[in-house]
């Protein structure tokens, strides 16, 4: 199989990979997400251009993310659910025939519960097709938008969108709570206490208040802010995400940064868990995509 | 009773009153909170003469709010509760003897939990002051930081505060629903769903995405997305204040325009309610402490 450019072209952000035989040969990653793109004015074409220079690479480009949004390059219209590898190769938008391509993102339909993703299905399925995901599991994608998705017959058939991710970066940046969110969430006590009180209670948005108003008073016992209130925010995102799932093993695929502290809460939960990276699932999921367009 | 300054002296505005006889003769609201005393670097000594120069005034000053707080003007400690107007009196800093006054805000330690206020008691405690607050009550108090208070033998027995005013305003002006919120949430048909959701589900964090993802997937039948958030904050703040609470009436004070939307949702959770007008209870508040100062 000849080589191919894997994109995840995102919001603020995006990796490339040039991936030959399967393996990535060489990858970059730079800030020009859709929202740069579109702020500096150079135009899509010319952002793909650049990136192709500086991996040296020409011929078959496939993106994944946001660049196929309402807000992207050309927006490539949500594939229903259930669906797999396939549903997906048979709804790439061509921005170039043959040559460039976007890959669509995936909705689901419930009513009145609606839901989408974009980057995350070329992931799971990526990891389906590799067979790191077994082809019936729950899996759980840590990220600005937590996604729990429902893989059944090697398919995702459902899934559900947790702000997680957002809410700690809004708390962290811009509310009153800002000064004592500045440090890094890591999975130790603080992190624990926050995770049991998350998944115990449904509090949590007067418990976010005790963050501070116990500094004030003189109670808190940890300097380590940031990790309680993860965990609080996990522990509750694990109370909606695993619901009435009676899975006791979740698969957790993203960036191991945040696999790790997921896994981490799952395991309070009574769960075992297996951490996926997201960049090799993406990488053999395009890489699978791209084996459809030869 | 000789007139009196009132001022309440918040985060981001002040509002100063002149009263005489119990009553307000003269009133003035400006941006001066205490952030942009800091950031503006005139110092409250300066922005307090303005103040009085501006309403024509010159004799004793009460204030409460924020300038009481570590980033105020000068630090009033917390008084514990349960907590009357004597007891706030009893512990006013007098910035200038018998002439300028910072009221005290309010702890409550209940550990874990543990809670602060600084300003909304003094409306509570001028409502029971002057008749509108019955002595045994529990009072919902809407803000950037609403407060559930419970008011018994005419003191301030308990309280716990729940961020919703101020989760609404992170979403509405730096999350990824921000286009979408840019209405005046109105209490309508959408904003009764969203109290619906928040009374009987526990998902905020999953409900929020599901705005985007309707509105995506033209599935959205209202285009009052303000108003639904604001009932979904709001209905999931009632099932945190209301807790097991078993008062069927609930005493809504503070701004008119959010006492409204809190009294609409306590109907919709089976309470009666009662709306007071915090600017009344303010200057009543005060007006009784101005007494204690003679």
């Amino acid at each position: 199989m000849a080589a191919f450019l894997a994109i995840d072209w995102g919001t603020t952000n995006r990796r490339g990979y040039v991936v030959d035989g399967g393996a990535v040969q060489r990858e970059h990653e730079d800030g020009l997400g859709i929202l740069e793109v579109a702020a500096s004015g150079i135009g899509f074409e010319t952002a793909l251009a650049e990136l192709k220079a500086t991996l040296g690479f020409d011929g078959l480009v496939l993106m994944a993310g946001m660049v196929g949004s309402n807000r992207g390059w050309v927006e490539a219209p949500y594939v229903r659910c259930p669906a797999a590898l396939d549903d997906l190769a048979a709804n790439l938008v061509w921005i170039e025939p043959r040559r460039v391509a976007i890959v669509p993102g995936l909705s689901h339909l419930d009513p009145p519960l609606a839901d989408v993703m974009r980057g995350e299905e070329v992931q799971i399925l990526g990891a389906v097709g590799d067979g790191s995901l077994p082809p019936r599991a729950l899996v759980c994608h840590p990220g600005t938008h937590n996604k729990w998705i429902e893989v059944e017959d090697g398919r995702i058939a459902a899934f559900r969108t947790v702000m997680t991710g957002e809410l700690f970066n809004l708390l962290r940046r811009h509310s009153i709570l800002s000064d004592q969110l500045d440090g890094e969430a890591a999975p130790g006590a603080a992190f624990r206490a926050g995770v049991d009180h998350g998944l115990a209670h449904a509090d949590l948005t007067a418990e976010l208040f005790q963050v501070r108003a116990r500094r004030l008073l003189g109670q808190a016992t940890s300097d380590d802010d940031a990790s309680y209130v993860s965990g609080l925010l996990i522990g509750n995102d694990l109370k909606v995400g695993l619901g009435r799932q009676r899975h006791d093993h979740v698969h957790v695929v993203g960036r191991p940064e945040l696999t790790r502290l997921f896994a981490a809460a799952l395991g309070q939960a009574g769960r075992a868990t297996t951490e996926i990276d997201g960049d090799d699932a993406f990488v053999a999921g395009l890489s699978r995509l791209a084996e459809t367009c030869r």
